[in-house]
């Protein structure tokens, strides 16, 4: 495919449209129109095609998208069709889950690596894979391919590791520590917090009950 | 406070800037200029006056904000000054990060139940709460006070038991299963969806990569 220039807000849409098109693939679905793409996903028809004739003229007039076509597709953007290996800082209950979600691994992710302070948990296996000393970081690093450093401690000490992994060489962090990390503009970081995505819920109720 | 009409991109923004706030103020700073602020938090600082400007003419010229003002109306806005008590659905790794997770206490979040369906957990303590069969859950929301439902399990049972949830009159629900809920719209549902950050990751990744 041609290089093409995607617009940030559709990006950051692709994913939930791969996903979609993961599901009907799966339930062996060949061809969908973007109206009952839009209908399955509460969206617009014009916002699905919006995100998806950027992906060539699959969605003719009366024919609708191929689903594995597309799915391919969008797979290439977003980096599916490629291998990339994450590290895991920290082996408590939120590193364990993210190990535990085999799902990753359809899609090209690789849990290479589980690193940790604690001597309960060095040593010990988490979906086969044996925890290390925190320790060993750099030299870990500095010897294997690591496209990916997921952050799952505390903020007090997210902060330091965080310039470790830089320092390092990691291009990209998935940080779930409370807090924001301060890096270069060329590493990547994708936040997940959890207390805003909550504080954002509370807020729904409370306008809820404010209106009733 | 009098009644305010806020956007909701600033609502969606405010999380954050309390987080900040809580921060400054754990470190005891008193007032706080937008353009500090903004440095900080890595944003203009005519984005930090268009969300705080609501609050009233806290920010005058050459004096700043008063942080723990601020704090706490942005907290009542959030619904912080109240008690919302939470339920999981799901004690694997991924509930028991988030009933493990303290801070959510100090800021009005209960965790009063945890439910599953493994013989192995039901019974066990979680932070000192009992994993519950999941066969109680609609006599239990029968008798408590329940704001917000979590689900942490996986897809192909959170659809089922979001449903029963809304049966039972939950109105808010905290989702991390890798789908989407259908609910009514008197619903509010939150999204947490981990595949979807992580492709958003890895398409920076991969942008990187191709722009070299």
């Amino acid at each position: 495919m041609p290089e093409i220039k995607i617009s940030k807000a559709i990006i950051r849409r692709l994913p939930r449209d791969y996903r979609y098109l993961e599901e009907l693939k799966n339930n062996h679905v060949e061809r969908i129109s973007s109206q009952e793409l839009a209908d399955m996903m509460h969206v617009t028809a014009s916002q699905i095609r919006q995100d998806l004739n950027h992906f060539g003229g699959f969605g003719q007039q009366g024919y609708g998208y191929k689903v594995n076509y597309l799915y391919e597709e969008i797979g290439k953007i977003l980096g599916m069709d490629r291998v990339t290996t994450i590290i895991l800082i920290g082996a408590g209950n939120l590193g364990q889950a993210l190990a535990n979600y085999t799902n990753y691994r359809k899609r090209g992710f690789c849990i290479d690596a589980i690193f940790d302070i604690d001597p309960e948990k060095i040593g010990k296996t988490v979906q086969g894979i044996t925890v290390r000393p925190l320790d060993e970081l750099e030299s870990y690093i500095g010897t294997h391919k690591v496209d990916i450093a997921t952050i799952t401690i505390p903020k007090e000490q997210a902060v330091k590791v965080a310039e470790r992994l830089v320092k390092a060489g990691i291009k990209a962090i998935w940080n779930f520590a409370h807090t924001d990390l301060s890096v270069p503009n060329d590493v990547a970081v994708e936040n997940v917090h959890l207390s805003e995505s909550l504080m954002n819920l509370s807020y729904k109720i409370k306008e809820r009950d404010t209106e009733h």
